[in-house]
């Protein structure tokens, strides 16, 4: 197995510098801004006091995401989509698994019949702009869910635990820890990882982008990952401290 | 772990009965119709002498998939997507995987700049239509293929091994091949995996609908996988020997 | 008046094999398979309870349908509506003659305020699809209303008559019943007759594609439509026996 | 058979009267206002130095139509189909209906590589807004060819004859000519009847409102459109003699 | 500063023929086609007894305004922005701006619960539509308003005022009124000015298309402005006795 | 004339803070985070080495602008326009604004065939928002310039001199400069001004939002923005310094 140098000399298991800014904005029930790196994404959690259709009379609430990448958070600027008139497929693909991510740490029942919209809205983009959606998502939704419990329209936490995510591949036959977008693009196997504070499976994600991986790659990069969510929890629980 | 009755008294890890149809239609350069019970899928590959934009001078050629589901092709009507005037999100993250999972056994240099579309539209959906859609549209492909070399447009095949896929889950504590419609509704954990007939991932994608899973249930799951997508290239090669 | 040459030695009065396979799919209040030839389409019918806006509170219900090919029903392949995010004019116009022609055999008072949804979708294309289409939803319809009388939602059924439809059109000058695509393609005179089982016009839609036609040319045509009309609906009431 | 008694003591086979306004608007080349009664359409031809992608390269030109109505052009208002952001089944149908219509009466190859685009605007609406559309058409048509000819740009005519259009419809049991909004509302078959100068038939579009018609009715129905035809043309001659 | 040249020799500070016709069509409350020179807007006020979502249970009404290009109003065919599926940005601007110019000048609690839609669609264009669609509006809307009053829909007017509008602009270095079409092409600066019968500001939307204006430009085509508004509302006052 | 308590303490003619931060973010050209009190923009600006249809070949530049608004940038969630499926007018009209605002001070030729897309996302929302789009996007059009110079792919600069943008308004009688979104829905005039550095008017848009307004309010509101403008000018060419 050769071995490939990263930016800012980084081991292999080694996720870039966290940074969780909570309060980012002024008016959002909870508003996040989470850097892995290079990579910055503003999470916002906007509570509505109504669920939508199919939740209606079901005395249970709802957890949705919306993401976005802002044209020029690219090396490139990219179509916005707004202007464009629709959603990529990509952008559709990558808000249904932040709001099912979410949603598996939430008891919808003990939310009651309200939304917490979650927007994860790309400000720059160097890899691992989901993950990080994810991560900083469940700081803003914990904030939101803080507000309503303080604001008495909460009697107990609807928050199982902490939810959070990152993304692991094979660059050049070595294992690597949480991607930049240069090691993202030239990298055989991609797998994105989402797991709860209590170290189990929300999601698994993995593509192969070159050559099929076998069974002994998949437990390299499960184990690698399992390592990074488990700091990026302690991240969170710092961060949800001050 | 409690035991789980599956319906026809089919075992934990049994396929249901699959059907390749080659031929099932006229025109296409490959037409197959594949059923896993009572999912039935129609693929179909057909040629076109040109490439989309991004492939364009590349000398290489595209393979690209859509995937539909006829209005009453499940139990109660949905809205057809046509007339909506938009695809849903399932719909093309579903595509998006079916174009992957076949580019992954695709050799595109060898292919020349021309494109294999790989339609997989659903007349019945039973559960795991997404996966019957893979298995179908290798021998669609393969056909397509096929038909090139005969008329002399290409030398050797782009080909460069199977793909097939199967879901598996856990439903009720038991872990399950190749769900039915009525177990993944009422499954825990939901895993569709794509793997090349040597034996490697192309892609993994395991979903925590209810309780989020351990290390050890995604073994069970990735060990019946393995099994259920050994036994569909078997019959992809029968299939493909009349 | 010259002759021309039909495949398959077929007659100038003479329809395409028809066969009409009756609970094809599943799920669907009635669900058939009409095929006249090598055009194939499946039509399905399916129950709601609510009527559309402008029928609430009427009393009265609905017969509605939509019509789509697939893509590779053709042959070569065209796009995907829901992919292009519209139907094109030539599916709307066809889906609205389909609706009137059903409705004009349906008593909506005595359908009480249901809907019925007719979908037909081109599984094969060779010419005929919208002839074909509405004498099949016609006996998807039946089947259908037969299950709301067998579940006693209905007392009486609704349907007053059997109506089916056929095209007709001048090739090379000579008159001829069902054309195939490759006649259509090259014929002077397209018509597609609606007709009601006891032999009265429901639609007519006549157009000169070259030349302009006659009075006499038009009744000879009609002339063909009423013989085909009849053996079509001699069909589905054998198909309904069984 | 009973009688109904029209509006303006019309008798049964009378035209409504018919006013065509050339030079209507100043900048079109063709600019027709004609109106039947209260129905009043705007018809522009505009000619365009190019054609569509399927008419380039092959030394043929084209003839297309648009059809709209302004929102109160009826006795309510309705939606602005540009604010809605899609045209309607029935006005796709619609302008289908009068671009073959028009090109049923044009020599494509003797126009040349341009388009004559044939926009028809509902300026008002009692009834028979298409059946107007394509007889004003045809005068905005035949302006813009005589200001290609005039111009040098076209050596001869292309157009072939004249083409006109007429709706008839069954109201009350009788037979009647040039349908008003009020009879068209009340009948039981609508049909409308494109046809030529000389006399024949480009489109008949036939439909049973209530009851389906007979044989009988349909040849009675003709007969009215063709006397009423055979007026609009000579009123279309007038007109283009001034 | 140099002088330009006007045609039909028209001052600088001289409005083009103005008429204004009311009742123009036959089934809209209010119905005005109102000419500036060779520019042809036909403005429509039509009265629903309901609101928009945001006005339902306020006891307010609403006043709002659509507009319409015809494709061939202008020199050089446009697209219809029903067929391209959305209105452009220049439209909605325009339409909004009618909107917001006429609810000025309603009191929308004497209104009461109802809609006034003005529909403002050019029939011909030649500079200044927005202006002439607003002055047209209004008479359209007076129309409108007296027909609900000798109804005895309303008791008093919810009319607070006349409302019209003008373009200037400087063209060559000289302030002119009311441009045309080959005036606004050339101008340097463009301004639309909206005005109350009372003589006070409800928009005033300057534009410099080449150079920057100065203050001492605005003050005189603020003067310009004044002059021409009072003469439009003289005219709608003399439009409105008859 | 009464006086209002602005938040603060601010004088009736004072700026909020503006902060201006160049190279907020990493990969475009021009980045500017420009604050006016707590309304924050991001102000982007891309070089394109090409030109949209109109331009090309005419061997000038073209500048054009887009706007968006974070979903919760505002006091309550308002829908995502990616989303929605389409830009809102109001979002079309500020767009727009800010193009045209811009393109008065670029000499379109000496920029060359390329395009300077400017992107304009507002963080958060305060009033202000397309006042503070257009004073932050000059800065970054002149950053995305002195690239492009210190590349040396321009030779001269094409920025003809500074524009920027402030809003002014009377609200309870009171002129007030720069007004805040409380102020801002309370007002009765609303006046966006933009002005070059030199002290001239690209752009002037007043609206009565209650009472139509006076030619002497109008006369103050210009002062103030004119005093405000010259202040912003100031901001800008020290923030270019660094």
């Amino acid at each position: 197995m050769s071995s490939f140098e990263r930016s800012s000399a980084r081991a292999a298991d080694q996720l870039r510098p966290v940074r969780i800014t909570r309060a980012y904005t002024a008016y959002a029930e909870g508003s996040v801004l989470i850097e892995f790196g290079n990579t910055k994404v503003l999470c916002t959690a906007s509570v509505e006091e109504k669920v939508p259709g199919h939740k209606k009379g079901s005395g249970e609430g709802w957890v949705t995401a919306e993401y976005g990448m802002l044209p020029r958070a690219t090396h490139t600027r990219s179509d916005r989509e707004a202007a464009r008139g629709k959603q990529s497929g990509r952008t559709q693909e990558i808000q249904r698994l932040i709001g099912r991510s979410l949603r598996a740490v939430f008891d919808l029942k003990k939310l009651g019949e309200r939304t917490i919209h979650l927007d994860c809205d790309v400000i720059q983009a160097d890899g691992g702009t989901r993950t990080a959606s994810i991560t900083g998502a469940f700081v803003a939704a914990q904030d939101a869910v803080n507000k309503l419990l303080a604001d008495g329209k909460l009697k107990e936490t609807p928050i199982l635990g902490h939810v959070a995510a990152i993304s692991v591949g094979i660059v050049q036959g070595t294992p690597l820890l949480d991607l930049e977008y240069i090691e993202d693009v030239g990298c055989d196997t991609d797998m994105n990882v989402v797991m709860t504070g209590a170290g189990h499976y929300v999601e698994v994600q993995g593509t192969a982008e070159g050559a099929a991986f076998s069974r002994k790659e998949m437990d390299a990069l499960l184990l690698l990952a399992e390592k990074g969510i488990s700091e990026l929890v302690t991240l969170q629980q710092h961060s949800l401290l001050n």
